[in-house]
C-alpha cells in the first residue's frame, strides 16, 4: 500500500505544481501584465489548467486510487493517509465525470458571456447579457446532469465551493438570518445617524498603505513568504504556503477601503501561510472551502480590525500618520464612523449589517434561475423587488442592480453563499477562541495577535483541505455552521453603536 | 498534408504555452518572488518544463512529422510551411535523443553544483567546486554521446545555442580576433588615459531610470507589450511578442550601468516584440539563436547608445537631469568618458575593446576541459595564465578569476561563444543598414530611430527562428559571420578616442 500511496502522491505533485503555476499567472495578469499580454496569458493558463486536468484524470491515478481505496476502512479516519486518499479520490471522481469537450464548450461560452456582460454593464442593459446568461444556465443544468442527482439540482453547484453543504442547509440558514437582519437595519435606520465627516477628507494612499503594512506585520503576515501589490480588485492568492500574495487598492472617497482590503486579504493569506507543509504538494494543500477561507478574511477584517479593542491600540498610531484628519477625533468616534451602516445598492460597498442580505438575494435568484421558476428576462424585476424588500432600496439601473457582479458571467454559480457562510463561521471561531482565551480583547488592545494566530494555525490553518467545512467547524467550535452567533454578534455590536 | 500540419501546429501550441509559462515564472523568481518561494518555484518550473518536453516528444508529434517530412522537397524552401516543419522536426529529434532519466540526473547534479559554486565563490576556493565541475563535464560528454558525432565533440554543445556553428568556425574567428584585440588594448594602454572623473560622482538612480525610459521609448519599445523592473542581474524575457519584460539594476560607483543595462535589454526586447505574430504559438516564435539575440542587444547598447551621434541628441537631455554632475562636461568629453577602456578581471565589467578576450579565454577552456586536454584541478592556472596573456592582468583570487561566472555551475557549456558572435553580427548588421540608409548617423543625431527599427524588423526580427544564424546573417548582410567588420569598427572607434 505504501508504494501505491507514494506513487499517487508523486503523480499528484505535478497536478499541484501546474495549478499553482496557473494561480501565479493569474496573479501576474491582475498585477503586472502589460495590456498586450492578455491573449498569451489566456492561452498559457488554459493550457496549464487543461494539462493539470489531464494529469489528475490520468489512467494511472485512477488505478492507484482503485488499489488504495479498499484500504481506507483499515486506516484511522483522521489520519493524513486516509484523507489524502479520500480527498484525492473525490477530486479525481469529480474531474472524470466532466468531459473535456464540455469544459471547452463552457470556456467558449464564458468568454463570450464575459465580454457581453462588460458591454451590458457599460450600457446598463440587461437584455444584452440575457441570452448569454440563458446559455450559461443551460450549461450549468447539463453540468449538474454529469453528477448523481441530489435533493436539489443546486446542491451540485454548491458542492463545488462548499463541499458537503446542501441547498437545504443554506435555505435553513437564510430563513433565520433574513428576518432578523432586515429588522436590524430597519431599527438602525430609525436612529440618529453616526457622524463620519472625518472620513470625507483626503488621505494619502501611501501613508495608508504603510499603516496597513504595520498592522499586518503585527497580525503575523510573514513577508519572507508573501508580498502585497496593487490591483483593480483586492485578492489573495497562494502559490503554496511559502509564497502567498495579496493585493489592495485605493477607492476614491473611502479612505479606509485600502486598509480594510489589506486586512481582509491578510486573513486569506495567513490561512494559506499556515497550511501544514506536509500537504504542500498534495490536493490537501488548499483552504477547506471558500466559506472557510472567507471566515479567515472576515475574522481579521471585521472581528479584529473593525473592533473597539483593535483601535484602542492602533488609532493613536493612525492619528500620528494623519494628524490633520484625525487629530481631533476620538478612538470611539473613529470606531463608530468606520462601522456606520450605509444601506447600499452595491454588494462590495456594503457593511457587516447589510452584507448577508445582498448575498441572500443572489443565492435565491440562482436557485430560481436553475429550477426554471423564473424566466431570465424577468430577473431584473425580481432583483429590484427583493432589493426593495430586504434593503428598502430600488436600483435605478441594471448596472447598479442585477449587472453589478462578475460571477455569473464567468460561469460561477453556487459561489455567493460562501460569503455568508464565511461570516457565520468567523464569529463561531471568534467565540471559540474567546472561550479558551478569556483575555482575548485585552491582548488585542495591546496589539498582541500571537495567541490568536497560534490558535487559528492549530485549529484551522494547518489542516488545509483535510476536513470538510462542517467537520472542521464542528471539531473547532463544537457546533455545525450556525447563524445564531453571527446574529447575536451583529445585534450586540450595532445595538451599542446605535443605542437600540 | 494541410490537415497534418494543422494538427502538428495545434499540438505545438501547448508546448509553446508551457515554455512561455516557465519563462514568466522565472521572470517572477528574479523580480517579485518572496524569498520563501524558491522551492515552489523550482518545483513549478521543473514540472512545466518536463511536461513541455513530454508534449514535444509525444508519439503523435513524431507520427505527424513522419507524415509531413516527405512533403518538404515539394515545398518552397523559404516558405513558412517548410520552415515550421523542418524546425519542429529538428527540435523534436533533438528532444527525443535525450532520455528523461538523463535530464533528471543532470538537473540534480546542476542543483548541487550551483550550491557548491555559490559556496566556492564566497570562499574563493576552486577546489570546493572542482568535483562538481568534473561531474558536469562528464555529463556533457554523455550528453554529446546521444548525438551523431561531429568533427569535434564541442560542436554538439555549440549547436544548442548557435545552430549550425561549429567549433572550427569559432576557432577560425578567434584566431583572427585574438592578436588584433590584444594589440589594440596594448596600444591603448600606452596612450594618455581618458578623464572620466564626472562618472565618479553620485547620480540619482530614479532620475537615471527615467532617462532610460525616455531613451527606449524613442527606440520604439512598445510599453503596451512590455515593462521594465529591477532585478539583481539585468535580463530580458519574452512571454511571446506581446509581453516582453526587461530588467536593469543600479551598480554602485558606475552611474551609467543602469542606463546601459536598460539599453542592452531593450535590444533583446525589440527583437522579441518584432517576431511575426504568425509564429506566435509555434517553435519559430523565438530568436534565431543566442548570438543573433545578442547582436540586437549589442547593436542598441553599443552601436547606438555608446556612439557620438546618439549623445549629440541625448547628452543635453541627460545634462538637464544631472546639471550638477554634467553641467560643465561637453558631449565629446562624455562620449570619451563612457568609452574609456578599463582592463578588468571581470567579464561583466568589461568594455567593447576587451570583452571578446574574456569570451575567448572561457571558450578555449571549455574546449580543453571537454577534450580532456587539461585536468580540472589545473584549470585555475590555465585561467590565470591566459588572463595574463590576453589582458595583462593576474587574478588575485579564484572568486575574481575562474569562479566569477555562473554558467558552468548551471550546466551551460557552449554558451559563451554566442556573446562574441553577437558582437560580430551587430556590426555586420549596422554596416548593412548604413549601406541602405546613408544618413543613418544624421537621423540618430536627431533622436530618430524609426528607420533603424523598421529595417531590423524587416530583415531580422520578424523571422524569429525561421532562418539559422548564418543563413539569416548572409541574407541580411550578404556575408557569413565575419570578424573583420568588428575589428575595423573597434580599431576606428578607439583609434579616434585614443589617437592611435
Amino acid at each position: 500500500m505504501q508504494d501505491a500511496l507514494n506513487r499517487l502522491n508523486l503523480a499528484i505533485t505535478e497536478v499541484v505544481d501546474l495549478q499553482r503555476a496557473a494561480a501565479l499567472l493569474e496573479w501576474d495578469e491582475q498585477v503586472y501584465m502589460p495590456p498586450g499580454g492578455a491573449a498569451v496569458h489566456g492561452e498559457m493558463v488554459a493550457t496549464i489548467r487543461k494539462t493539470a486536468h489531464q494529469k489528475l484524470t490520468a489512467d494511472d491515478v485512477g488505478s492507484l486510487l482503485g488499489a488504495l481505496e479498499p484500504a481506507l476502512p483499515a486506516l484511522p479516519p483522521d489520519s493524513d493517509e486516509h484523507r489524502i486518499i479520500s480527498v484525492t479520490a473525490r477530486d479525481y471522481r469529480k474531474a472524470v465525470r466532466v468531459p473535456a469537450a464540455f469544459v471547452a464548450e463552457q470556456a467558449l461560452a464564458v468568454s463570450a458571456a464575459q465580454h457581453a456582460w462588460i458591454e451590458a454593464r457599460s450600457r446598463s442593459e440587461f437584455a444584452h447579457f440575457q441570452p448569454h446568461l440563458e446559455q450559461l444556465i443551460d450549461l450549468k443544468r447539463r453540468y449538474i446532469d454529469f453528477f448523481p442527482r441530489g435533493a436539489h439540482p443546486y446542491d451540485t453547484l454548491l458542492d463545488e465551493f462548499e463541499p458537503g453543504i446542501t441547498t437545504a442547509d443554506v435555505q435553513a440558514i437564510f430563513a433565520i438570518l433574513r428576518p432578523r437582519q432586515v429588522a436590524l437595519i430597519r431599527a438602525i435606520a430609525d436612529r440618529p445617524q453616526v457622524d463620519d465627516q472625518f472620513l470625507r477628507l483626503p488621505y494619502s494612499d501611501s501613508e495608508m498603505w504603510a499603516f496597513g503594512d504595520e498592522v499586518i506585520s503585527a497580525f503575523g503576515f510573514d513577508w519572507t513568504r508573501g508580498r502585497q501589490d496593487k490591483s483593480v480588485h483586492p485578492f489573495a492568492t497562494g502559490i503554496g504556503p511559502d509564497d502567498v500574495r495579496i493585493t489592495t487598492r485605493a477607492v476614491s472617497g473611502q479612505p479606509l477601503s485600502l486598509f480594510f482590503g489589506t486586512a481582509h486579504e491578510t486573513g486569506h493569506a495567513l490561512y494559506e501561510q499556515g497550511i501544514s507543509s506536509a500537504f504542500r504538494r498534495s490536493l490537501l494543500g488548499d483552504g477547506a472551502s471558500l466559506g472557510v477561507h472567507e471566515s479567515q478574511s472576515r475574522l481579521w477584517e471585521n472581528l479584529v480590525a473593525r473592533s473597539q479593542p483593535f483601535w484602542q491600540h492602533f488609532f493613536p498610531r493612525l492619528q500620528q500618520r494623519f494628524p490633520s484628519q484625525l487629530g481631533n477625533v476620538t478612538a470611539e468616534q473613529f470606531y463608530r464612523g468606520i462601522n456606520k451602516v450605509h444601506r447600499s445598492l452595491i454588494r462590495v460597498e456594503s457593511d457587516e449589517a447589510t452584507y448577508n442580505l445582498h448575498i441572500m438575494l443572489r443565492v435565491e435568484m440562482e436557485i430560481a434561475m436553475l429550477s426554471g421558476e423564473v424566466a431570465t428576462h424577468d430577473l431584473p424585476d425580481l432583483w429590484n423587488t427583493r432589493m426593495q424588500e430586504y434593503l428598502g432600496l430600488m436600483p435605478d439601473s441594471d448596472a447598479g442592480g442585477i449587472l453589478q457582479d462578475i460571477h455569473w458571467s464567468i460561469g460561477a454559480m453556487g459561489y455567493f453563499a460562501t460569503y455568508t457562510l464565511g461570516n457565520l463561521i468567523s464569529v463561531q471561531l471568534w467565540n471559540a477562541f474567546g472561550r479558551v482565551q478569556p483575555d482575548r480583547d485585552t491582548r488585542m488592545a495591546q496589539g498582541d495577535f500571537s495567541t490568536l494566530l497560534e490558535w487559528l494555525r492549530t485549529n484551522v490553518h494547518q489542516f488545509g483541505r483535510k476536513y470538510r467545512p462542517q467537520e472542521l467547524v464542528e471539531r473547532t467550535t463544537g457546533s455545525r455552521i450556525d447563524p445564531e452567533p453571527y446574529l447575536e454578534y451583529l445585534e450586540t455590536k450595532y445595538g451599542r453603536i446605535y443605542g437600540l
